[in-house]
Order: C-alpha cells, then sequence, then structure tokens
C-alpha cells in the first residue's frame, strides 16, 4: 500500500488511451499543433480567461526556474516562504539563474499579507536598499508542501499587496488539482481556478502529481505586462532554458484529455483530485477521533502525523509513507498521501493498522 | 507526404503498447526504478561498456547544455563546428549557461582532427592565451546537421587529439539511430556503437528525432575523470538545470523498448533506423539519377537537394520539406528527411515527381 | 623605449598631483561625494547632454560586461566584429554574463552598417528565428582593435540601422581619447564627443589606456529607454556585478582632473592624446617613406606594420612592440603603440632604426 | 566628526606618497610587474607561507563573488552566517556566479564549529540530500560585522570541521588589520596572520577599509588543492569576472607599502589599525563606565551602542555615525567606527559629548 507520494502511480488511464489514439498521426513541433491548441483553449476557458498565454512545460522545477526567471529582472530576487519548494528541494535552480530566494517565516506553509507587505516596505526604507537584492516578485505554493491552502480572502490580499508594490504574484500549483477539489471550510472559500487567473500574474496546473506522466501548464494571464520591453519572448526564454519540448504535443495532450468537460467539476483532473482529497479525508477523521496529532490542518491529500518511532517502523511493515521532517526526540512527523490512484479498501485498511 | 523532419511522427507504436502495459504500477520516483535500471543495463550491454553511467534527459538542447555545463570548467568553452546545432539553434543555451561556443567551419558539418589539433595548439602558444576563453571540450554531431558520418578513423584521431591535450570529446547522438544504420562506404567503416563509447567521453544516443515520444540517453563511458574532484554529481547537476523527471521510468521505458534485443542489430531502434535510411537511399538514387544537385553525400535519413524556387514551390504543393538555408539566386537548397514512418509508396510518388 | 602599449606607463601627473591633494580629506562612499558629481557635470558638459547618467568602473573588460548585461534583455546576444575586444580578449566575461557574442566579419576593426542591418533583417526572416540567438545590441570598439576610426557617416549609418531596428548602439572608447584628437581625414570628419553622445545609446570614455591610472568613465544619454520596466537600477547592476568601488571618488577624480577645462581641447584628456597622436603620425609617416606595408590606415595611436622576422628580432633589441598576430610565412605583423608618455627623442630614434 | 565609518578617509598619506614617485614609471600589465612581486613576496612572509598564491582585487564584494566561484563547484553553495556581508550588502553577487548562500544563525556575527559540523552532517544524511543545495565552502568575516572575532580555538575548530568534511574554509578579511591589531582577551589568543594561512584554504588581507584606496589581497596558501584538475587557473577567472586590473600594481604598491617591515607588528598596516583599535577601546571604556548598553563585546574599530532616538538625534548634531539596525521602540543601536584616520581628540570630544 503506497502512501509515500502522489506521482508514483505511473499514469491516469484516459492518457494511455489518448496517446494510444495518437499512432500514426504527424504533428508539426514545438507546439504549433492541434492538440496544444485544444489544451490552451480548454484552460482558457476553465479560468475564464480568453486572453491568457498558456505553455506546457515538463516538471516542477523546471517550471519555477523558467517562470521566475522570466518574471525577475536580473538584480531581483523572489519572496517565498522558507518552507517553499524553490527554497529548499530543487537544488539551487533559481540560484542557477542568478536569482536570490528571499525567505520569510512561513504560517503552516503559508505567506500572510502582511509578511509581503512588511518585507517590501523595509526594504525601500533600508538607507542601505540598493546595495540588498530587492524583493522582485512573490512565491506561493498551492496546496503549500503541508498541504494548507491559501483562502479566497488570503489570496485577495496577497495579490493586492504584490500589485500595490508593483510586483508580480506566482502560484505553484504543482498539486493544484487537490486544492481545487479541496471542501470549503468556514465562510471563507478557497479560491477557484478564476479566481487564481484573475489575481495572479503566473501559476501553473500541475499535472506531474495529479495523474499525468509529467508536464505542467503554465498560464499567464497578462504576460506582457512583465516581458522585458513589453514583447512576450517566453517561447525564445523556454527553449534557451533547454526547457522546449520538440514534441509539444505530448505534454499538451495530457492536459487536453484531463481538462475535457464543460466545467472543471465534470473533468477528469477534477474528479481524480476530488476522489484523492475524499479518501485523506476519511483518513483524517480517523486519524483525529483515534487521537493522534496532527501538526497542521490540511483540507487537501497529504496528512502529516506526529507518531512515536516504534509506531512508524510498526506501519513501514505495511504501508509506504514519506518521513517529512527528521525524528525528533522519540517521535517522527510522517506523511500519508492519496492520489487519484489510491484504492478506498487501502484506505480502510490503514485506518484499522493505526 | 511529410518528409520535412524526422520528429513530426507521434511515436512509435511498440512504446505506446508499452506505455499501455504501465497502468496500475507503482514505480519510485527520480529514476530509482526497475525500468530505468533495465534500460540502462541494455545500453551498457550494447556499448560494451558494464561500468558507463546512463542517464535519461528530455530533449537535445537540454541535454547538450547540461552535458557541456558538466564536462566544462567553468572558464572553459566548448569547439564545435560553426553549423554545429549549440552554435545556432539553442537559442544561446550553452551561453545561459556561461560557457563560450568557440567555432570551426566545417567539412560538410564535421570537425577534423587537425582543427582540434591547430586550435588548441594555437591557443596555448598565445602570449595572450589567459585572457582568452580556453578549449575545454570538443563537440561533434554524429549524423551532423548535414546528415554525414565521421569515419572510425576520422573519430579515433579526433578522439586522439582530445585525449593528447586533455579534453573531452562530446557526441551529440540526436539522429545517432540513423549514423548506426548507415551503409559503410568504403574501406573505412563508421563507428559502432562500442566504437563511439570507447572514443568519446559523453555522448547521447537520441531518442526524440529516432522513433521515441521524447527522451535522450546520454551515456558517460568515464564520468569520474571529467567529475569535479573525481565525485560523479551528475544527478544533482541535472535537477540543478531544471532537466529532472520526477517519473523518470517514462524516458527509460522508451528506450527499454526500442533496445530490446541480443544485439543492436536485433533492436527496433536499429530495425527502423534502417528502414529510414534505405528510404533515403532509394530517394538519393533518384535524385542523382534524375540529374539534381546534392550539396553534401550524407549516407543517413537526411537528404539535401538544390531546386530552383520554380520546382520547390512545385513540390510544396504535394510534400511538406524542409528549407535548409535560405534562398541563393534562383536557387534553393532543400531537406527531405525520411523517418521510421515513412511509407514506401510515399517515397514512390516523390520520386515520380522530382 | 617602450611601443608595446599605452597603459605601461604608471599615470599622468596631474592625476598624481590631485590624488595627493586629497591627503586628509573625508568622503562618502560609493559615488555619492562631491568629486564624483563634479567629474559626471564636466562629462556632462563636454557631451553636450546635460541628461546623461555617468558611471565610473574601473576597466575595460569590467565595463563590457556589465553595460552589455544591462542592455541586453537575458535572451538576447550582443552584435560584434569578430575581431572585437568582447570577442576575443575578455576571457568570456559576457558569456559569463549568459549571453552570446553574435560575430560579423570586420572591416579593419570596424562594422558596417549594412552589416548590423543585414544580420537583423536575416534574423527575423528566419523561420527558426525563435530558436536562434536575437541580436539585441550593437557593440562597436572606436579606435578599433586596429586603430582605425568610424567617419561620423559611418556611425550616423550604424546608429540609424540600430534603432530602426530598436536595439541599442553600444562603443567601447577604451582608447577614445585618441580618436578625439585624431586628425579629420577627407571631407568626412569624424564623430565628437557630443556626435556620439547623441548617436549611441552607451558608451565610455577610456581612461586607463589615455593616462589614467585605471577607470572607465561610462555615458548613457537615456538610460531609462533600456532599463528593465524603464527604472534605472544600474547603481545595484554595477554592485551585483562586484564592480562598485567603496571610495568611488578615486575612479572619478581621474576623470575631474584629465578633463578640467572649457572645451574639449584644453582639457588634458585632449592635449595628451593628441601629442600621442601626432608622435604616431610621424612614427606613420617615417614608416610609409621607408616602404613599409601597412595592413591598415590607422589615424590613431595604434600603428601596424608588417615586417620580416629578422627585422623583428632586430627591433626587440631596441624597443618593446607588440605582436599582433602570429608570423605568416617570413612576416610579422607588429604593433607600434604611442602614449602620453611617448618621448619625441625615442621616436626619433626608432625612426632611425627603422 | 566622522564615525560613520572606516572608509571615508580618503587614504594613507605613506600610500600617496608612493604613489607620486611612480610618476614616469612603465610598468608591465596584469600583476607581472616587480612591485607585484614585491608585495606578494611581503604577505608570503608575514603568513609565514611561502608557496602560497597572492592576488590583488579592487573591493571586497568583488573579491567575495570571484574566491567563492572559485572555490565551489558549480552545483554546491556557501555556508555563511545570517549576518554575513554576502548574505546581505552585496546586492546577490554569489547568486549571480549561480551559487546559493546558505544561511545559519549567528552568535554575535560568528559560526561555530558545531554548527557548520551539524549543517553538513545533517545535509547529506537527508534522504532527498541530492535535490538540496550542498554545503560546499564555509564563508566565515573576522572581524565580523559587529567587530567580534574568532578566537585561535575557534578558528582551529572551524577548520578542522571544514577538512574533516573535505571543504574549504574562506575568510573575508575586510577589516583584518583591525583583529591582528585587537589586545588578546582571556587565556585564548586570536589568530596572527601565520595562524590563518596556517587554518584558511583562502582569505584575504583587507586594504579599502585599513587605510588604502582600494584593494584587497587574496592569499591562497593551497590553491591547486581546490583548483578544478588541480590547476590554478584563478588568473583567467579574475579577468572572467571583469575583475582583472590592466595596471595591476596600482593595488599591489599599496599593500606594498603598507606592510613594509620586518614583522607584522612594525608594519604601517599593524600600526594604524592599533591607533584605530586603541582609540575604539578608549570609546569602549567610557561607554561602560557612563552606562550605555553595548549589545556586542567588540575588541575592534567598530562599537555597537544602544541609545535612545533623543539622544541618536542629538549626537547627529555634532558627529556621523553609523544606523545599524532599525529604530525599535524608543531605542536604537548605532555604529560608532574608528579608523587610522581618527583624531585622539575627536575621540575626546566623542566622550565628552556622552
Amino acid at each position: 500500500m503506497h502512501f509515500d507520494s502522489d506521482y508514483t502511480n505511473t499514469c491516469h488511464p484516459l492518457i494511455l488511451q489518448r496517446m494510444a489514439q495518437t499512432e500514426g498521426q504527424s504533428l508539426p513541433g514545438y507546439g504549433t499543433d492541434a492538440i496544444t491548441r485544444s489544451a490552451s483553449d480548454k484552460i482558457r476557458r476553465h479560468c475564464q480567461c480568453p486572453d491568457a498565454d498558456v505553455y506546457f512545460l515538463g516538471g516542477g522545477t523546471q517550471t519555477n526556474m523558467v517562470v521566475i526567471d522570466y518574471l525577475l529582472r536580473s538584480f531581483e530576487g523572489v519572496l517565498a516562504a522558507d518552507t517553499g519548494h524553490i527554497a529548499i528541494h530543487e537544488s539551487g535552480a533559481v540560484e542557477f539563474t542568478g536569482h536570490k530566494v528571499l525567505t520569510l517565516p512561513p504560517n503552516d506553509g503559508k505567506l500572510t499579507a502582511k509578511q509581503v507587505d512588511d518585507y517590501v516596505t523595509t526594504y525601500y526604507a533600508d538607507p542601505n536598499w540598493e546595495h540588498i537584492v530587492p524583493p522582485g516578485m512573490v512565491y506561493i505554493t498551492h496546496p503549500t508542501e503541508y498541504g494548507t491552502l491559501y483562502s479566497l480572502s488570503e489570496l485577495e490580499e496577497i495579490s493586492a499587496v504584490c500589485h500595490k508594490h508593483g510586483i508580480p504574484l506566482y502560484l505553484d500549483g504543482a498539486r493544484l488539482g487537490y486544492a481545487l477539489a479541496a471542501e470549503p471550510a468556514g465562510a471563507d472559500r478557497f479560491p477557484t481556478l478564476p479566481d487564481i487567473a484573475r489575481l495572479c500574474d503566473a501559476f501553473y496546473i500541475g499535472g506531474t502529481k495529479c495523474g499525468a506522466m509529467f508536464g505542467e501548464a503554465v498560464v499567464f494571464p497578462n504576460i506582457k505586462t512583465w516581458s522585458p520591453r513589453g514583447e512576450n519572448r517566453f517561447f525564445s526564454h523556454i527553449k534557451r532554458h533547454g526547457a522546449l519540448l520538440a514534441k509539444g504535443w505530448i505534454a499538451a495532450l495530457q492536459f487536453d484529455t484531463l481538462l475535457e468537460g464543460d466545467t472543471l467539476t465534470s473533468t477528469p483532473y477534477f474528479t481524480i483530485c476530488r476522489h484523492a482529497v475524499s479518501e485523506a479525508m476519511r483518513l483524517r477523521q480517523a486519524l483525529v477521533s483515534k487521537g493522534y496529532e496532527l501538526p497542521v490542518d490540511s483540507p487537501t491529500n497529504q496528512q502529516f502525523v506526529r507518531v512515536t518511532l516504534d509506531r512508524a517502523a510498526e506501519l513501514k511493515q505495511h504501508i509506504t509513507y514519506g518521513e517529512w521532517e527528521p525524528p525528533c526526540g522519540n517521535n517522527v512527523t510522517i506523511r500519508l498521501a492519496t492520489s487519484w490512484a489510491t484504492q478506498p479498501d487501502d484506505v480502510d485498511r490503514l485506518i484499522q493498522l493505526l
């Protein structure tokens, strides 16, 4: 039983079927094909953003590197939570492009609008500001590395602060499907895809961790605003970073398949992520009712549990899980992740084991 | 009828079938899976190089960028023909990593051992050498951008010159299958895969242009020799360039499928490339017998023909082709490329059109 | 007798005197001092460009690297003659910043407006343009590495072509003093400092090779046009390249001294460079009248002469000279450079030796 | 009365005199001259390190950028205190070279051997280590940004930990003169120049902040150990970063002047820094006896004092000082820095003002 991550299962069957249907077809290269057009159109429609520019890239680190290096001016850095993926687990890909990651202490993986506002304000008030890397954009993950989500109002506030200061907001949606499929908690709902397209200057709809073989769909609602001299040259920028697929349709086809549907809730993308979230919620309730300590309150497919080292060793005989943080005393925090491929029976059995 | 390039057809059916078989499987991430091991083993076997390190990357530009940035010391440049892919068609990806491409005039797309020897010797004889970018490696393409091939003795000579000067030789095999499948011409045969593994310090076996959906297999026969402080850190290097696939098995699976077979000649990889070369040779003979001018003598799947602008316009009504160079007077050089998917009937019809 | 270069003599005495006068003074850091303001004002006045932004950097390679990396967008390259200093003798400093140097064959060290126009036009006409590094600016040297000069009309033409294509023109004036001091040849005069400020988007007035200890004065007539999002952030850009002097006044003081005077021709800068050029012209006439072959017609302080290897060996016993190109057969081209410090007696003696 | 920093006074008179003596001399370029040799020899002698490689660079940020980029392998980061100069006040120069600054919480500006050991050990124990930037060297400042010093045993311990883990230790000695001139405190003395040369793999002897016009002397006791493939190519590396002075002797001359003397204590460098430290100690005693709060215990020329905002405003009418941290409530921490040029009378008057 695999609960270690959401990208160990190979690929959703619909994608494999669709791929098989391409046999014998001839398609022009570099994303100039009809499948790429179709997938882009679907994304624009689901985002209610008819003028958005859409690009398909290979993976999360690549996408972050390419997008951040495009949005920043050469001398600027990117503000991120110090638990942010770009700050830790990307082998310095952002620094490779010459930019500093400026980190802030997170709140369950999230940044607040106030933190961003204070940082930028303090920066420009510093008499030595010209000797310090300026905050040139804000990077957030949604869901975060801790499974948590920004509420709509939180996202609106961060967006407003960014735009007050004239810097773009970029949302890393490696697991965006699970955010979109989360159940609203309390009065403040979670942002929809059109909300995100309205509030962010760039974001990506994650494929790799949401049922695709690989691929992330980058959306720029207003790319010219952030392009050097107002000209969209993102295509060459992708190529220069070694990130352009010759057969661009391969990544697009996966989104074209997953995002088929009149409304987002009718798409396979939503359906499979909703399944994963539902199973995670079942697991969460069981954990809570059995008295386990959950360090964060995650409404998505990743659940974090503090267990004793003995308990962890026991569980390891039955399931795979993620070790999230190094052990602390006699305890360790582990991650249990569900996915589109998680079997309800496996969750039942895991609950019994707990 | 498509003769414009060898990567417009989607993917070889064997790969699609194999992919479909992964349904429901769970595989660990980042190339630590059994498929990647199997594909790597096959490559080591076909190369007769049991200790080689093998990595699977996404595309040609990415592979060149990542490999060259690994082999070079920070202050060094890479020697290449000025028609070399890295010198022209990669949007400056090598320069993005901080390295200069040092170019030499090509001979039908190829470098000679003498050119390399002279360049390096002249460099170190220059009183200002320390102010000039040193040649830190040699980059060749095989087949070249003009479809030509290095003979075994030519490759042996370049390899000897590189090693005399203590710099690595890297072979870009984006279309390597077509080189391996080419018919020997004259007394001097073309290098085999074991020859290449013996003579080069790094090379890649091209997938994207040889029947795969995407993917290139990088082979380092002796990676520690060229690693900083003798330690292989290529994995982190890949990640830092945004080039690491979370589901690493996707690229490996394609090579595992294409390279199945006791001997290289029994593999699908060889068989489909041999087919493409055979069709190209049929086409070439027809061109020669009809009196067309062929600017280079290509033994592989790319054929270049000089035609009048009128003739080119006529052909365009029936086939796609590549425009290789801007028109010169009343003539233009076009590229006709065959692939694993080329239908013999289409070649027949093209011959009739000529 | 030293004729090998114009930067072997330590420094003009006026600068040493002025430096000595700073004893005991206290000046704020990073170019915020009164000397820097004064030097900048003088430059603006001599350029007849009251709104120019002026910065003082340490040396030529540094200046080229910092300015080019500022003017280019990240994905762009810089057009230069393949004899251009940035293309050869800067150890790949431009590539270090991620940019490709796009080279064109020179005409006695110069580019023509037609070459630039053709290159840019051809680039955008190429169906693969988005895969190729775009020409994002033009770099010229004046005087060139061969001592030659652009005439006013040549500079006007190149400037017009650049601006037609929307790219900036940058003039490397490492030896600008010798250009300004050259005698007009024929009907078409050489550009003055106001001409250069009117026609170029950036240029520097060289100090190191024109009598200073070190230092180059960068002038941007219209920096906001070429700044990302229209905001001048060159100060931070300098710092980020490690090129910001804590005691910024040191470089400025040298220009403040050399450029003292109501008109350029009354400044020490002009006077000492005029001296060097006059001596070079005397030498040149002697060479011509003695039948030596001069590969280029240089009106400035660098003279190039083709001599036999025997003659070169003989001269070496009496003078230092520069070996410009590797020997070709029995001949070698040597450089004889005068400077502000060249003694007329030494030139007389050299003429006798010839 | 200037107490804001140690680099506002122009330059020590001995240097101005020595500079004036170069009038009329001719010296070869790029540090191949006799003055550079002499200064290097003096440094090797004072360091008791006859085989050290010595280089002269322009300023602190430049030196840090150039040295760190040389010592690190491309995929590595540099460990530093989060108050370290490279982490804050260098406009991202280290990131510009592609490297991440990995920060640790400081102890009065210092790192401990245990912190370094824990960081490196934890790094390699992390199952995801290959996805995280590895600590490839340690950067310390001595004196630190808070004027504090490593004791000999602290430096020995950090050095031992670095070498246990196979990574180099680099000491930023922008203000090294003040460290060498500090009075030993307690049983554990401060490291001497030979101690530093024995324990560090690279360090620089600061000029800019210790009486020179500009310039830092980089010392590598064992450069080949840390050079790629064991070959010292630091000269080209400097040039590639735009940091090579054409007239290299200018920086060297200043060290040749300041380090003249049989023993370090007899050199102007030591004498002027000792003067600054003595005056700082007088000031410190006065502050303590008047009951001021000193946040750190600095034995060098920088003293930090917590004062009320009213008091700070009063002082501002008489002296310049540095504002070290933004005000906190009603208090602010200011920096009072002495230098070689500080007049004892000024210190007396400042003490009376307090």
